[in-house]
């Protein structure tokens, strides 16, 4: 057995604790000694043990002289919990395997260097770039201050939502429609635009037969035309941040304070930008899009689309004036259009399933501003 | 080495020959005596010999006591060549094995017969599946008297063909845009609206590395608006049929008709359907469609599409004004768009290709029309 095949299974246990740890990162660890597996770890929740301490406590007096495996950097500083580097220190651990430092300015090496000081042999980068994957959305956050965007649609082949007279139940089938929920359930929270809540009062909860998560829900709306009572409003799920203008009046807000759960966050201007800073600002690392088309349109003419999930429904509908996924006044020139790279495709029962993520070109971009 | 062993070398070589035996079917046959191969042939090229000709051909009077495997039922009637049936007979053949009937109704059974009559041993169904799928041009054709349609469009991952302002040079890469000319090579004929012949002056050839076949070149022109200096109308690159409707004058056809290779078809009504007929008394066995988006929005709503090629790019366009692949008016309801069964997805380079066949539920509609 090898370096990677022991970070390999710690990749694994953090990939089962993404989206549940936020603002924290999802980390795994293992701790193993003369080819015997001695404790496993994962980051469960902010504000609890980190996963190099679970695994350092199964592990017990054991862990003295043995090697331990971790998908990101131990941290170096006094957060809601000791350093985790000073706990490996302390547990007399010989060998540190590490796949990813920590962007976070806090650590940032410090963890390693702490580690090194106290005579503990350093491994880093075994299985970088699969880590930095699963790290892809805390690593977003740490180094913009705001949240990953994925952004969803689900289309025909000819790229309509629904017909020229709105009917679109059902584009996709019931396992695709089910694939969404479970982006649901990993993501802080989910953003549509106020035209979504009227044409479909949607409860934006997650619905799968192992207890969803429900996501923060985040309603743009200039002018605070949410009905009240939308199922968001009143069926107290999750929370419901209203975002607004600035002309929308106290008279207005008044009426929505009264309800539990919903917050209204007026704007001096509704940006994607300035709302993406303020989601970030409450802890918000990952955000799930559904749309409709015009909110679409904004997050892409701002260029702040991180992930895409495209849908295809094998069907045809047709039709000049029937919407398609992203609406707004969209780019001039091929030049200027947004440029991703695919990931991954695969069959979801008889749809077709898209992975896309922000190009290099456009990363490109980002880093420029 | 058993009977779908041998089948599927005769499978793999009317593959070889698909796209250019037009109005006759792909049709490949091996001989084999004691498990040496004594005899290769395809058909080739309609008026010439048949597959099972070239094979026994080859395999000469070693063909005595042998067997044939003949990827479709050999022929019983006289055409441009002696029946198929009487030679295996003539050649002394002891067994037949035959993938699947022809539903020509010349044919329909009448091969088989004559083969049993004389004593020969008949096997029908090895491979039978595989055999209909190379022969669903032939088939369709068979039994509608019209081409097989095989729609193309490239978007972006947003449905997009172009941008608001129209431009759409490039959606997709060198890679997909090569793809396409094997189509245009694979099929007997090509057909596009005069909005596109005006806007883009396409040439509408096969330009691939290995010499391509051009396809015939029709153009749906209700009020013979096709510029007499297009491409199409004077590089004598391949035919080009101008379908027009009633109300076109002699006298403004007359130009057209100095013109090699051009001929102007005048339709009562020009319906995709009227086209279609007219095109399949013309000998036209697959059409490749190439829009744009009003032409391929009357394809779908007469519901005269058989196979899809979509290319998707990883791009974003956005715009709600940006044309998608297929326009004109479109389905009102869900329940009437017109469903396909994905049959392939692959990446180009860059780009998604999915190959998506009109669906089961359809086939049943065009069955009861």
């Amino acid at each position: 057995m090898n370096d990677e095949y022991y970070m390999n299974i710690a990749l694994n246990l953090a990939k089962t604790v993404s989206g549940q740890t936020s603002p924290n990162p999802p980390v795994g660890s293992v701790v193993v000694k003369n080819g015997e597996m001695l404790g496993f770890g994962a980051h469960l929740k902010a504000g609890e043990a980190h996963a190099e301490a679970h695994a350092l406590n199964m592990a017990g007096d054991k862990a003295k002289g043995a090697t331990i495996y971790v998908t990101l950097e131990p941290c170096s500083h006094h957060g809601r919990t000791p350093p985790c580097a000073d706990l490996i220190v302390n547990k007399e651990i010989s060998r540190a395997v590490i796949a990813v430092t920590d962007p976070n300015e806090k650590v940032a090496g410090r963890g390693i260097e702490k580690l090194q000081a106290a005579g503990i042999e350093v491994e880093l980068g075994v299985l970088e770039k699969e880590a930095a994957e699963i790290n892809s959305v805390f690593f977003h956050y740490t180094n913009t201050k705001t949240p990953y965007v994925t952004m969803k649609s689900a289309v025909s082949l000819d790229g309509k939502t629904a017909t020229v007279t709105g009917d679109s139940k059902w584009i996709t089938g019931e396992a695709a429609r089910l694939d969404v929920h479970h982006y649901r359930h990993t993501h802080d929270a989910i953003l549509v635009g106020v035209e979504t809540v009227i044409a479909d009062n949607p409860s934006l909860t997650t619905r799968i037969p192992n207890d969803g998560k429900n996501p923060t829900r985040v309603i743009l709306d200039t002018s605070l035309r949410t009905p009240l009572d939308a199922a968001v409003i009143n069926d107290q799920e999750a929370d419901t941040w209203l975002f607004t203008g600035k002309d929308v009046t106290e008279k207005e807000v008044a009426p929505f304070k009264e309800k539990n759960g919903v917050v209204i966050v007026r704007m001096e201007q509704l940006t994607i930008e300035n709302v993406l800073y303020d989601l970030g600002s409450k802890g918000i690392m990952s955000l799930f899009v559904e749309g409709g088309a015009t909110v679409n349109g904004s997050f892409l003419e701002e260029r702040r689309i991180n992930q895409l999930i495209t849908y295809i429904a094998p069907k045809l509908i047709g039709g000049k004036t029937a919407p398609t996924s992203i609406e707004g006044n969209g780019f001039q020139s091929m030049a200027d259009t947004f440029s991703l790279d695919i990931k991954d495709v695969e069959m979801i029962d008889k749809d077709i399933k898209i992975i896309a993520e922000l190009g290099k070109e456009e990363a490109d971009v980002y880093r420029n501003n």
